[in-house]
């Protein structure tokens, strides 16, 4: 007789019933309603059932930015199967990686990338199909039964992200955390039957993701754009409606530039900035421009927003990422130990939107949670007040143009080319990009470094964003007495370079 | 590992460290702010700690409108105790049944209760308490340890609500009941920073008693008001900033005929009509005078709104309640059978917002809930479009003034006079209070009526609202073949006397 909310009616399917005829998705040239996606979703599900997608089965989603990514997300909920959405900039071998780590039983791609995928040899028997193929298939005689239900403990997607192992992990994110994701944003941001959430951030990331969950529990209006681009991101706000917006801090400074003396229109009332502490100059320009920014700390293993500054502290708390959103808990702590407001420790959250860990992955499962609590690695204070102030993200993370560049994946890619004895990745800072790689190596005994050939082998192993700019070759990496790598160090050394040249 | 949605941090603790600052509630002379009301909600768990009161316990509060209310309903949540809240209007030995049935530890009456209450003697080893008396105690020495979380599934109140059965029965509602219904509501309603909820409805019912819940977890701003008076309540829309309110249909119309030719301003937002289905030419002058009504359709057992209309559908489905709130669900029964639309047959009713049950109730539970499905005895159909127009409530329920009476009960307290044999009682329609009740009774042999006599019978027993305007006797009562009393048949007659008259 207990009230169950392990299971609910499925989202898609009570949104399209509540208000078929709003505004669901649109690219600024084509719409759909609630209706027609919910429609769309269902007939895909019912394309890839005849493809022999179960569920439990993971799908792997190698999509650009549009509408019918939507329609792949929710379609493949309708299976019970699991979404893995693939980063479109990696390398062809990392997305062979994540694929076969996720055994994936499908794998989408948008046309262009068919002549790459098709060249990849797979240890997993998966099928590769375009998404013009599965679009053009027909349905398995409808005779599959959709689900009408979410099972809240069921997992939604796998999001693959790197850590300081190297090896990209596989999050595994539930409908119930997407569901309390959702809540504990509206919770602080609010929610008004006119709302538009542009998505011109990657779908393929949380930030994106996290956007078409909201859309449809939410019933809110959501403009997808294929890629970032200041000119129309700006057009989507002042042109067409759009009332929030997710950002990393380099999106928003060239927003504003490109916005140069105009301003936006009132209904426009929420910049939402993840992806990294903002630089405080940026966050002036917003709070002279009245530009409704608001700071945010998440990331994949919390589904988006963590914490995040309440309307009224936007412009008052600058700097700060705000508090933890209902229900969710925050603490800063050394081990086991809570610290104090003012102490600087490392980042740990709590509530039913963190991950229930990483895809067959125990051990860091069981490393990165416990008793509840998610240890981020990253560091960062409470004030007295309770506000965050997020002082790094984990001390080695590279943060490049709104994707995380993890030092030890870019290592062990330099690693693996037989002249290279030892590698060590830092960031440098970049006016476009906040942050570049570079790498400090040390050669065999005997070899000699050809910069341009080193580079070439981490490009045929890494996304683009990952590759060094520069790899500047050095004796000794700094390594503590454990041998341990000690990337601070490396940074300061490179400091020194910049200052040499 | 699964993310536990069980328990999250107390609600009031959480919403007082995020916005602090922000005003809580008021009734247009005092203010307090989130900050505040904790405060003082602590403050007064730790002195009715004082008086023992601990987790599971029982207590009743017979307690006027104000502020102190919701104080006292969130102290009770710190030490994981029950509230009762007592409808002021009862008689005597109603409250004294129900405080009686709930086995309440404790009850807190405001100042005014005093006399009546101290002469009512109770089965039960109950303290009791005026306000002014818990609020001077001193606190348990502050030793007392206040809950920190939340238990979703613990009974957070027991509100008394009669049936056909007669006797009132204690609706448990839990934490997770009144959370998923603020969900549901906010996923319809929408949320805006400012947004202010007027509560002129009792605070003892569950229209009142929501407002307090999604005071704390929206975070916005309740003017509560002592009782309503339609000058005051257009004041506060008008002057003072409220953009939401509850009301029952009588409530309304007064309130457009209070405001002549003035319209309200923009930014009230919603007029949320509960209790019965409203009058359609209200619901007309609503639309004509540009007033944002939406009619709902809820109960005790639903922790309030069930199905409420959209934004978009609030003057163009006019007569409908709308669709059952996300994720609660509803299905037009008869039976264990689910009927198509359009036709008519009970309203059931499914989701996280249902009380587990009544207290200590097996048999009515189970006969009301069945796999999850909570009949609800009211009649109505859905649409081809799935909105819910309700034909009416419990064939037999009279509505009046927003109270609902139970012929049962009043007949219950018409058979307890030695000279009624047979007593059947029916609502009339009434230009105030939508309806009243009037009596039919058959009176033992060689008894005559003393109409006065037996009103004065009821009185002892019954609330005001609930004693009938006239008692007319009768040779017989309309009963079907399992002598079951007809009371259609017998408000069919009641027309024929009207006309006659």
């Amino acid at each position: 007789m207990v009230p169950t909310v392990n299971e609910m009616p499925h989202w898609l399917t009570k949104r399209a019933f509540l208000t078929p005829e709003r505004e669901a998705i649109s690219d600024g040239y084509r719409m759909w309603t609630f209706q027609e996606l919910h429609e769309r979703a269902e007939a895909l599900a019912q394309k890839l059932a005849g493809f022999g997608v179960k569920s439990g089965d993971r799908v792997a989603l190698l999509l650009y930015n549009h509408m019918e990514y939507a329609a792949f997300i929710h379609g493949l909920s309708f299976l019970g199967a699991v979404a893995v959405p693939l980063n479109t900039r990696l390398a062809p071998v990392e997305w062979a990686w994540q694929v076969t780590d996720a055994e994936a039983k499908v794998w989408v791609f948008d046309e262009s990338f068919a002549q790459t995928v098709q060249a990849i040899t797979l240890e997993t028997k998966t099928l590769c199909l375009s998404r013009a193929e599965v679009e053009a298939a027909s349905a398995s005689g409808g005779e599959t039964s959709l689900l009408e239900r979410i099972q809240m403990d069921d997992p939604a997607t796998i999001m693959y992200t790197s850590g300081t192992t190297g090896r990209p992990k596989g999050v595994i994110l539930t409908y119930g955390n997407h569901w309390w994701s959702a809540i504990g944003s509206v919770l602080n941001l609010g929610l008004q039957t006119d709302d538009k959430w542009l998505a011109c951030v990657p779908l393929f990331h949380m930030s994106g993701l996290s956007i078409l969950m909201r859309n449809v529990i939410y019933g809110i209006a959501v403009e997808v754009q294929a890629q970032f681009d200041p000119a129309e991101a700006n057009r989507a706000i002042c042109e067409r409606h759009v009332t929030l917006i997710s950002v990393v801090s380099n999106m928003a400074t060239r927003m504003l530039d490109e916005l140069g003396e105009h301003v936006y229109p009132d209904r426009f009332r929420c910049m939402l900035m993840g992806g990294g502490p903002a630089p405080r100059p940026l966050l002036e320009r917003c709070k002279a421009k009245g530009v409704p920014v608001f700071q945010t700390y998440g990331m994949t293993e919390t589904a988006s927003q963590s914490v995040t500054l309440a309307p009224e502290d936007s412009l008052a708390k600058l700097g700060s990422a705000g508090k933890p959103l209902f229900p969710g808990e925050l603490s800063i702590r050394e081990g086991e130990r809570e610290l104090s407001p003012g102490e600087e420790g490392e980042i740990a959250v709590r509530g039913p939107h963190v991950t229930p860990g990483y895809w067959r992955r125990p051990e860091a499962t069981q490393q990165a949670i416990q008793e509840g609590w998610l240890y981020t690695g990253d560091i960062g204070y409470v004030d007295q007040d309770g506000y965050l102030y997020v002082l790094d993200r984990r001390s080695d993370l590279i943060l490049s143009g709104g994707e995380n560049v993890y030092p030890a994946e870019v290592e062990a890619a330099l690693l693996s080319h037989p002249a290279v004895a030892e590698a060590g990745v830092v960031g440098e800072p970049h006016d476009r990009w906040g942050e570049v790689p570079v790498a400090f190596v040390v050669l065999r005994a005997g070899e000699e470094l050809v910069e341009e050939v080193l580079i070439q082998h981490c490009r045929e192993r890494l996304a683009r964003y990952k590759v060094p700019v520069r790899i500047i070759q050095t004796n000794h990496l700094p390594r503590n007495a454990s041998n341990k790598l000690l990337r601070r160090k490396l940074k300061a050394r490179l400091v020194q370079e910049e200052k040499r040249r």
